[in-house]
This record gives C-alpha cells, sequence and structure tokens, in this order.
C-alpha cells in the first residue's frame, strides 16, 4: 500500500511531539495498520527548530500555507488560535486535504463552518486532541457510544485548575499560593485567564456537545465561572461537613428539553469516582441511555500524550475511517439552549452574617419566599473578622431564584459580605 | 444509501439488548450516521422470545445457520460457547459477512483461526462487547491509543468478583457471604466458578494482550488465581496498615523482553483511581509510551451496556471502518509469554505463626536465603485459634524465590498453616 502522507503545520510542543511520535514508532505503526505514514513537510516559522527534529530541509518551510503545495494526504494544523490556523485549514481543504487539528478554542468558534467546508470537499476533519489530550474521548463518544442517546457530559478538561483545585483541597491553601505553585512548575502560564477562567474548559465542552447533541455549540453558548473566588474554607467545608469535592466541572446536558452547558466550580460527591480524579489528570463521565455511566481517564495535556491523540487521527484517516462529525449537525438545529437563569441545581451558600441570634432565621425566611428549599444548614463558630460562616445546601432551585434571593439577602444587616454561592452536582 | 442489514443469533440477555437498541434509537442512530441499520433476522431457539421483541415471523428463525441463508450485510453472534457459535460465526464469514461477537471464550481459545478466516474472506470480524461490557476499550486500545508502544493493561475486567470485594472491604464479610448477596442480586451465577476464579477475566485480558502486543495470546496463556480464598483479615491488614486495596486484576505487560498475563487477586495503592472502582463497574488502565496512563470505566455486563457496545462495532461496520486486529497479528509471533515462574512482583505474606519469640528471625532468616528483601513486617496481637498473623510486605522477588521460601517456612514448627501469599502492584 502506498504512504500515508502528512504535513504538520506548527512545530511547537505538540507538533514536536506529532513528528516524535511518527518517527519513534514508525515501524511499530506500519506494523499494525500494515501502511507506512510519512512525513511530508513541517512548517514552523522557526525552521531551525524543525530542522533539530531531524526533518531534512526539502520538506522544511516557514510558512504553513506555503507548505500546502507539497503533495500529501492529510494535513495537520498545531498552529493555534483562530487566524492564521484557520486560513490555513480552510485552504487545507478546499485543497482536499483531510486535516487534523488540536484547535479547540477555533472549533469552539468556526466549528460549524469548518465543517461544512469539510463536507463540500469530500474530505475529513479530525480533532481527538482537542478534548482531554491523549484521552480518546472523541472516539468514545462519536463511535463507542454512538449508539446511545446521550443524556449528559461531565469532564474535568483542564488540568492547570484541577492541579490547582487538588493541592488547595489537600494542602489547604489559597489559590494565588496554588497558582504560583502551578506556574512554577509549569502547569500554568504566566498569563493563567484561559485556564483559571474556564474559558479553556468551556472550548472543550462546546466541542463535546456538539458531538454528543447534534448541535453547534459555540464558546458563547457555554455559561463560564472559574474558580479564582473559591477559598480553602469552602473546600473544607464541603468536604468535612457535606463529603462534596469542589472540581472545575463543565457540564452539558438536557434539561426539560433543552441543553445546558456549563464550565464552573461544583461540588461533587467525595465517592464518585469524578472526585477521584486529581492533579494534572482529565476526565470524562458520559452518560448514555443504553450504556450508563462510562469515564475516560488520563492526561489532558502535554507534547506527548497530545501527539498520541494526533496520531490516533492520522492513522484513522490512513485506514479510510473519515467518520468526523454526525451527520445530523448538518440538518437544521432543534435543541434550544437554555439561559443560565434556568438552570435547577442544588446550591451550596455561604453566608458571613454577624454572630447574633435569629440570623438563621431570617436567611430561611428570605429562601422561603423564593420556594428555596434547605437541605442542610449549619453554622459554625470560627469569627471571621467578628463574622461567622454560615453554610447550607438547598434541595435543586431554579438558579434565577437562588440569585434573587441572594441578593436580598445580602441586604440584611446582619450579612456583612457578598454570600458565596456554589452548584452542587449529585452525579 | 442502501440500509446496513444486521442478522442477529442468540436472543439471550445481550442479543435482546441490541434488538431493544436497534429499535429505540434507530432514528437516532439514521440521523448521525445518515444511514438506516436493518435487522434482516433473530434467530433464536426460543422463536417465541423474538416474537416478542416485535420481530415479524419471516425474519425469525429458530436455527442461527438456517438463517444464514436470508441476506444481510454482517452478523452477530450472541449465542455463547464455544461450539455451535464457532460454527457460525465460520459459515458466516465463508459467505463473506462480516461478523460482530461478544464471545471472549471464544476469541480467548479459537481468536488466531477465526480472524484468519475472516481476512481470507475479505471481511471483518469485530468484538468490542467482549472486554468491559459497554466501555469502548476494545476502540480506545485498537484506534484510540494507536501510535502508542503499550507497556501494560490492567484490569478490572468482571464486575462479580470486583462486586464481591467490594462487598468483603466495606463490610468485613467473608466471601461466602459476599458471594450468597452477589448471587440473590442477580450479579452472579449460581455456579459462579467461571467469573471467582477467574476465568471470565482471563479470557478478556487474553483478547486484550492481543491487541495490545500484536502476539495472539489465548486463555491457557493467561496464569489464573481467583478470589475465593481471600479473607476479611487480608483485606482490613492490606487497608489499615498498608494503604492497599485488594482488587481481582487482570495483568498484561513487557517484562524483560517477555509478556506476562496474569489474573489474581492483586494489593493495588488505596489513593490510585483503580481502587476506587467498585461495585460491578469495570476498568481498564492502559499505558502507553506516549499517552502515559490512561483509564477506561463503566458497566462491563448487563444487557444494555453490552448491546451499547455490540451496536458500535455495526455501526462501524455500517460506516466502512473495518479495522479489526492490528494487521501483525498476520506475521510471526515473536514476544515470549513468561512463565508464572518467572514473575517478578512485590509480595503480600501472611504467615500463621505460634505467638512465641524468634518467630520473626526465624522466617527472615529463609526469605533472606533467598534473597527476598523485606520491606515491612508486623506482628499483630490477635489470637487465632493460639496462633497469630505475622505480616510482611517484600520488595520485588521473582516469583519462584517467594514460592519456595514459602515452602521451607511453611515447614517450620512455629507455623501452624499454610502461608497466604498475595502479589502487589504499585501501579
Amino acid at each position: 500500500m502506498t504512504p500515508f502522507r502528512v504535513g504538520i503545520a506548527g512545530c511547537g510542543t505538540v507538533g514536536s511531539g506529532v513528528v516524535k511520535l511518527l518517527k519513534e514508532n514508525a515501524s511499530l505503526i506500519e506494523k499494525r495498520i500494515g501502511r507506512k505514514i510519512e512525513i511530508a513537510f513541517v512548517a514552523d516559522r522557526d525552521t531551525e527548530k524543525v530542522r533539530k527534529l531531524g526533518i531534512p530541509a526539502d520538506k522544511t518551510y516557514n510558512d504553513g500555507l506555503k507548505a500546502l503545495s507539497a503533495e500529501c494526504d492529510a494535513v495537520v494544523e498545531l498552529i493555534g488560535g483562530t487566524t492564521v490556523a484557520k486560513r490555513l485549514i480552510e485552504e487545507a481543504l478546499k485543497r482536499k486535504k483531510h486535516v487534523v487539528t488540536a484547535n479547540k478554542a477555533l472549533l469552539a468558534d468556526f466549528g460549524r463552518d469548518l465543517f461544512f467546508l469539510a463536507r463540500e470537499n469530500g474530505v475529513s476533519l479530525k480533532f481527538e486532541a482537542s478534548v482531554g489530550g491523549g484521552i480518546p474521548v472523541i472516539k468514545a463518544l462519536r463511535e463507542g457510544l454512538v449508539g446511545n442517546r446521550i443524556k449528559a457530559v461531565y469532564g474535568i478538561l483542564n488540568g492547570t485548575t484541577n492541579y490547582i483545585l487538588t493541592e488547595m483541597t489537600e494542602k489547604g491553601i489559597d489559590f494565588e499560593t496554588a497558582l504560583k505553585e502551578a506556574q512554577r512548575l509549569g502547569y500554568a502560564e504566566a498569563d493563567p485567564t484561559l485556564d483559571v477562567e474556564g474559558f479553556d474548559a468551556a472550548h472543550k465542552i462546546a466541542v463535546l456537545s456538539s458531538l454528543a447533541f447534534c448541535r453547534w455549540v459555540k464558546t458563547e453558548n457555554v455559561y463560564v465561572k472559574g474558580i479564582s473566588d473559591l477559598t480553602p474554607l469552602d473546600i473544607e467545608i464541603a468536604k468535612e461537613e457535606f463529603g462534596y469535592v469542589v472540581k472545575l466541572l463543565a457540564i452539558s446536558k438536557v434539561t426539560d428539553g433543552n441543553l445546558e452547558v456549563r464550565v464552573h466550580p461544583t461540588m461533587i460527591p467525595e465517592d464518585h469516582i469524578l472526585a477521584s480524579v486529581n492533579g494534572v489528570f482529565n476526565a470524562c463521565l458520559i452518560e448514555g441511555d443504553f450504556v450508563g455511566e462510562t469515564l475516560y481517564y488520563g492526561k489532558g495535556a502535554g507534547e506527548k500524550p497530545t501527539a498520541s491523540a494526533v496520531v490516533s487521527d492520522i492513522i484513522d484517516l490512513a485506514l479510510g475511517n473519515s467518520y468526523s462529525v454526525p451527520e445530523c449537525l448538518f440538518k437544521e438545529e432543534e435543541l434550544k439552549i437554555s439561559e443560565p437563569d434556568e438552570f435547577i441545581s442544588s446550591f451550596y451558600l455561604r453566608f458571613t452574617a454577624l454572630d447574633r441570634p435569629g440570623v438563621l432565621a431570617r436567611i430561611g425566611e428570605v429562601l422561603a419566599r423564593y420556594n428555596i428549599s434547605i437541605r442542610m444548614a449549619l453554622q459554625k463558630g470560627r469569627q471571621i473578622k467578628g463574622a461567622v460562616p454560615v453554610v447550607m445546601t438547598t434541595h435543586p432551585a431554579r438558579k434565577r431564584e437562588v440569585q434573587k434571593a441572594i441578593e436580598e439577602i445580602d441586604k440584611l444587616d446582619v450579612i456583612v459580605k457578598p454570600t458565596f454561592v456554589c452548584m452542587i452536582e449529585e452525579l
């Protein structure tokens, strides 16, 4: 069989990993699939980096678009961002090359157009590495669970925040300290916004949602809240008093016929397997009507795991397996996206109140008026600058009502600080 | 596109599940893949059962072999066993029908011949449901991790034994009591041998090993030890004193260039995610050179989860994705299978000794003579009929030496009962 020729645009961390994998495991791959994978070109502005990987000069380009003139069967886009990368993918698809990408931001914002373009040109756009690093979660969802009506997807999809939350939980340190440690170890960027504010996870859950629910979901459809206002106090109370662990959970599920897509700190039961996903590891729980709960776990980032995912897409294409996204995504969209106000969830509420008799009653009165039913309540003896934390968990309630109740409660004279709110998923 | 026509032979638990899935989710599947899956026939000795599922009389057969005369693109074998099922698969392959099976026993013993036969006839033999029920672990290993050199596979692959071990651990009850409870709940068969003695897990790890290591592995290549001689005492000591949880682990890994394939009660660190896999759930940890550790978790048995896996194979075939086993399995075999005597592992040893001074020294002397290095040792005060448990964990040692040392120690006059031995995996 003729070799499958693949061009790689972008030779940063992941691109280098892909080149290394394709070289180191070349004979293993050929033995397994009965076909050789050949590197047609590697393009990067820094051609020196490409040379150091042992790519010959005639296959080295300083510009991905120029490299497209080289003969190849598929192009791997590992440039990142949504400008140059987008143009490169469009150009490659128009030239009827299959494309493999790890670019979740691009897919979340422009996926629809790109997949339509791929379809028009009779080629495939694959994206295993865009979610969950090396974990083959796209393949599991798209192919392994293809017979299931998907009920829900719950993901710990960002290693940086999961590392920070694990450190905060295990060591009782605050967010800033844990973030600095993560930066020191290279798990967090100098500007950590994309990770800690939940946008990276939002891109990923948008991609998963589109696959799971046959409805294009964009970043703007995702309710996003980051982890920067979490305190060790809430993490400790959640665990010690209520048996919950706090995770930055990406959630996508159908409620009352509408699709809820959200990323926010979430309290989950400590004995659920998702609660055991610690450090930089990622995991994704997918629930289907026939299969029940399944979970996929592994390293969600890094040169080598991400390269593993990219190469699985390349090999799929080399084997002629071009199924990329469900056909129904090219039909009309039916499922409505819920407004955040409409979310129904149990809540953890920490009020900061003056240590006076009757506080619980006054808070309770407001909650009752908004039909919010308290599940557990406790008043801790600890003094925080003369005030005490009053903590409650609620039965499922609509977010809108909870917000209104909190606004009202926060105006009470016994409340000295804005109330901390966190959603709970019983899973 | 023309419908993809599938015939189902065997309409027991899984067969019924497949029929239900294909009916209930028919329009969902068609929307996703752009092709209709049509039931060409359902064959079962009990045709009344088939009728109750709403299959018309002209598509109902009382014999799978006879049904093969019906027109279809793929045949699903869900008869079980290694006689009729084998004949049916052979006949279907010879008639150039793709085959989907959930039959791990058959694959573990006769897989090689069947895959060669499929290849000769230019069709595919798919088997996602043979391991891990609904978890798409075959697809993950074969396709998702295809670029990786696989270092090890560790699986909790039998729900019955995992349920029993979870109950023994959480409630401190003995094996017999937990088994009765499992039987009452329908998690264990009246004759539980296949599950509790490890043979079911052995079939499954044989299948996974063949995929992972490009070498046909049969049941007879697997070292198997069941869980029936485990006591709550060892489970408790392992957890309380050493931080280990006991699981029936199926292990496949390359050590010193040889392949070790084994199923036995194994102590694993309680903070490893595999230790959180409880009850009837299954999980499989796959370690690749690029991807690192990945884990796949879900329900390992039952009508609906297994049907989900069978249908994923059917849909793969309908989409033209016929990749089934690595090409290298059709070449010469290279990897040697290790003899159990050669396994290197850490060990947990519980001696039952008279409560006399010098016992530890005498045991230690024998172990030292066999070059077995003690990691931790403790003597519990409890009296078991006048004797005390003396418990040790060792550093990695060769199984042969450990067995010889134990034989010698068990002959000492201070030892009153055969020593309990359990392997440890640090993971």
